[in-house]
C-alpha cells in the first residue's frame, strides 16, 4: 500500500513502535533513554528481499515468527577499556548492511520524527542519489489493524490490566495512600510476569477524580472517595488500557447515577461495534449517553498507547475487522469524575471485549 | 568555551538531558515517548541575547534560577476535537521563535544524535544560510562541572538512593521475591516524594550477584543469599546512584574477605580524589585492590546516570572541583558478587562523600 502511493523501493524505520510493530524488536525504556546508544535500532526492510535490523550488542533479538529471516547486526555500544564510540560504531554497522543491499538512487521510506539527523546525514553523504520519503502518516493508518501474533501481546497487555484493576479492589483500603494502593497493584503485575513492567497510570481518589486523573500521590484515600485507576500496562511492546471508578463507602445517588450512564454508554457503543461502522459514530453514541466530556471517546492500541482509530468527533473512518481499540466514555462533574474503558477487538461479526474484568463502582 | 571552538553563533539543543542541565525543563519518561510529541522540548539559546523554549501545551515551565529569563513557546500537542497535528504545530512555533533571533547564516551548535531529522530539513528549507554544527563531545565535556543548582538536585537525588538502600536492610526478608523487595523500596522512595520516581535497578540474590546485576524476578531470597542492590533514582531530572551488598545470614569466609577488600578498595580511592588526579588513577586503585572488574570503575552522574568523568583505564583527564562522581569497584566470583558505590562531589580540598549510606554487610 504504502509502496505503490509513493514508490518505496525500501523502508529505514527508526520508531520503538514501529520497529516492534514490524520486527518483534522491543526493550524496556523505564528508565529513559540509554547513554550508550544512540538509538535502541534501525529496521531495513527491501519489500520480498531484505529484511535487517542493527541493535546494540547488549541486546539481544531473535525473529518472533518462525520463518521470518530477519538480518540482525549488533555494534560496539557500552564500552569500558576505550573511549564510548557508539554513534560511529552504529553508522558502520548500518552501513554494512545497506552495502548489501545496494540503496544508491533508491526512494527510502523513514520515519522523519524519529530518524536522527545523524543517520539521515550520513547516508545523504554516502549515497547522493537517494530521497527520504515521510512514511509516518500512511504507517499509522497500517499498524491499526493487528496481524494474529499482534493480537496474543494484546490479550496478554490487557490481561495484566485485568489483573491490576481486580488487584486495585482488593487493595484499596480507607487509610492507604494512592501511592501504597499503586505499589501494590503494580507489585502484582510485575509478579505475574516476572520482571519489571512498563505502566502508564492514572490513579486518583476524591476530588482528584473530577479532573479525570493524575499520577498517584501520597493522598489519603477516605470515606466516600471515589477511585479512578486507569492502568496501562506494557508487555512485550504492546499496551493494554483499562479504567474502573470505584466507591470507597457509600456513594452518593448523584455518583450511583453518573456511574450507570457512563457503564450504559460504554456498552451501547459496544453493542454498535461491528466492521464499517464509522469511527466517529461509536464517539457520539457514547457522548449522546452521558454528555460531552473533555477528551477523545476511545482510541487505537497496540505498539502506542494511542494510535489509529482514533475514536473522535471528526473521525469518518470505519472500523475493520482485526482493529483493537479501548473506549472510555466519562463524566467529570466538580466534585467527582467517573471513568469506564474497556479494550475491544473488531471482529467479522461484530467485536469481542478483551477486557475481563467486570466494572464494580460498590465492592 | 564551545563558542570560541567552532564560532557556533547559537544552539539549538534536542536531548532531555542537556535541555534539563541548561534550562531546568524536565518531565519524567517513565511510560516512554508520548505519541502526542515530536520531541519533549527544543531549546534555543544565543549567548548574551536570547535563551527560549518550546514545549508542548500539557506541559509547563517554570526558570528554575531567579534572574534567568527563557522565552517559552507552548505548541498544540494533544487535541481531540481536529486530526492530531503536533509536528507541524511544533515546527510552526520553533519557526516563531527562531524569527525572533534571525538565524539565517548562522553557525548552529546541534546535538546530532537527538535532533530529528523533520526539524533539520525544516530550519535547511527556509534558512538556507544555516549551517549545522554538532556539539556533543564538547557538551558532554562541559556538563561534567555542576553548578551549585545542579549539585543541590544531586544531593536530592543521593538522598533518594540513601533511602532505598536503607529500606533494603529494612525489608530483606527470607522468603521474600526480589520483586517484593523491589517494591517496597520503591514504594519508600516515591512516597518520600509523593510521586512516581524514575529508578534504574539492579537488585539480585544468590547467584545472580555473580553477574553484577539484573532486573529483580520473582526469584525467592534464601537463607545464605547475598543481595546486591543498585539504585538509581531520578529526582528532578537528575540521577543518585549507590549500590550496596549485604548478605542473608552468615556470609562465608571468602565472601566477607571479598566485601572487605572492595569496601577498602572504594575507600582508598575516595581518600585519593583531589582535583588534579587523573580520572585513570582513581580507577588503577580500585583495580589493584580487587583485581580486575569488567566494567567501568565509576562515572560521572547528573542528567545521564552516566556521564564524564568516566573512572576508566583510559581516561587520563584530571578532575576538577564541582564534578560529581560515583565509584563502583567490585568483586565477581563464581557463585556470587559484590559491589559497593558510592556518590562523591570533588571539592577544592579533595571531595565530599555525598552518598550517606553507610555500607552494611551483615544486619
Amino acid at each position: 500500500m504504502i509502496m505503490k502511493a509513493s514508490a518505496i523501493d525500501a523502508f529505514m524505520l527508526t520508531s520503538p513502535s514501529t520497529i516492534k510493530c514490524l520486527s518483534g524488536y522491543y526493550h524496556n525504556f523505564e528508565a529513559g533513554p540509554s547513554p550508550f546508544q544512540l538509538i535502541p535500532a534501525v529496521l531495513i526492510i527491501v519489500p520480498n528481499q531484505f529484511m535487517g535490523i542493527v541493535i546494540a550488542d547488549n541486546e539481544s533479538f531473535t525473529s518472533p515468527v518462525p520463518g521470518m529471516e530477519i538480518s540482525v547486526i549488533e555494534y560496539v555500544s557500552y564500552i569500558y577499556e576505550k573511549p564510548l564510540d557508539f554513534t560511529n560504531q552504529f553508522l558502520i554497522q548500518l552501513h554494512n548492511m545497506l552495502n548489501q543491499i545496494g540503496i544508491d538512487k533508491m526512494r527510502i521510506g523513514v520515519e522523519m520524527n524519529s530518524l536522527p539527523f545523524v543517520i539521515a546525514q550520513s547516508l545523504k553523504t554516502k549515497y547522493t542519489g537517494i530521497e527520504f520519503v515521510d512514511i509516518t502518516a500512511e504507517l499509522s493508518i497500517l499498524k491499526a489493524v493487528k496481524d494474529a501474533d499482534e493480537i496474543e501481546n494484546i490479550r496478554k497487555a490487557t490481561a495484566l490490566s485485568d489483573l491490576g484493576q481486580t488487584a486495585v479492589l482488593k487493595h484499596a483500603q480507607i487509610g492507604m495512600t494512592e501511592l501504597e494502593l499503586f505499589n501494590l497493584v503494580r507489585l502484582e503485575i510485575e509478579a505475574s510476569v516476572g520482571t519489571r513492567v512498563p505502566i502508564m497510570v492514572d490513579l486518583v481518589s476524591g476530588v482528584r477524580t473530577a479532573s479525570g486523573g493524575g499520577i498517584p500521590t501520597n493522598k489519603t484515600i477516605k470515606e466516600g472517595d471515589l477511585i479512578l485507576s486507569d492502568l496501562t500496562p506494557c508487555f512485550n511492546g504492546y499496551w493494554g488500557d483499562s479504567c474502573n471508578t470505584l466507591a470507597v463507602g457509600m456513594p452518593t445517588t448523584e455518583q450511583k447515577r453518573a456511574y450507570l450512564r457512563v457503564k450504559e454508554a460504554l456498552n451501547t457503543a459496544i453493542n454498535a461495534i461491528r466492521p464499517g461502522i464509522k469511527a466517529s459514530d461509536i464517539d457520539s453514541i457514547m457522548r449522546k449517553h452521558v454528555g460531552d466530556f473533555p477528551h477523545h471517546g476511545g482510541h487505537g492500541v497496540g505498539t502506542l498507547y494511542h494510535e489509529n482509530p482514533r475514536i473522535v468527533p471528526y473521525n469518518n473512518a470505519e472500523l475493520e475487522p482485526n482493529m483493537v481499540i479501548a473506549l472510555e466514555p466519562a463524566i467529570y462533574e466538580k466534585h467527582f469524575g467517573i471513568r469506564l474503558e474497556h479494550m475491544v477487538l473488531i471482529t467479522e461479526a461484530g467485536c469481542e471485549v478483551l477486557t475481563e474484568f467486570q466494572h464494580c463502582f460498590e465492592f
